[in-house]
């Protein structure tokens, strides 16, 4: 069955990961629907958008945290955003899983003591689609 | 009288802006108690405590919001575990008030749009401590 994802990934914390958001993205398409597909997209702009602007981008985004299956967030990169959507995520007991590079960064105890957060630590690009195969089996 | 402040600010996102959070904590201090004291230890361990000392880790802050009477968050430097502390305290009703320093960083999109959330974005670090004197005479 086709899932609709959340994937979440930083943008105005930074865009270095932005190829590899795409990837991963690209990679869940295959056979799910990602609604925010836009984070994969290299050109987003990553500028303030004035209150009433970011206030749209909210709304349309916590309008697809509650209308997704599951959460998939690439956490390398650290975002304000992506800290918020989980804790959102968590609270509308939508399942949440959490990738991020070992060798890159360490994860905000935060996440990693919340023992609701399923936590996905990688050394190489390949484990993603490893594990996402079978996450997506059964969220 | 005294407020139960949660201060929070960057740990494992970067410690770049941890003499600036001592500085505000200090600046709290005088009348109020920081519960969240250690944010703005220079010394402070940014490193992962395996999954057991990182979930002590979340059941102490999370205590902390829950005991709060406030929330202070100081947002110039991007944070998976600020953000996460945002939506927690909101959903607990806490007053939030972000701090950020508009000349350096673009706020996330899921803060500023927020129409719960109090955003201060200054340029100057003195208008942090005269902001913080209008908040905390009525949060």
């Amino acid at each position: 069955m086709a899932l609709k994802i959340y994937f979440a990934g930083s943008i105005r914390g930074g865009r270095v990961d932005a190829a590899l958001y795409r990837r991963v993205i690209q990679y869940l398409q295959r056979e799910h629907r990602v609604l925010t597909e836009h984070v994969g997209d290299l050109k987003l702009s990553a500028l303030e958008q004035g209150r009433d602007g970011d206030a749209a981008i909210y709304d349309q985004d916590t309008g697809w945290l509650r209308e997704s299956d599951v959460l998939i967030a690439e956490c390398t990169c650290p975002s304000l955003g992506v800290g918020y959507e989980l804790a959102y995520a968590e609270n509308l007991g939508k399942p949440c899983y959490i990738f991020y590079d070992r060798t890159k960064t360490q994860l905000s105890a935060m996440l990693t003591g919340d023992p609701y957060f399923h936590i996905i630590p990688y050394s190489e690009e390949c484990e993603i689609f490893k594990a996402l195969d079978q996450i997506l089996q059964n969220p």
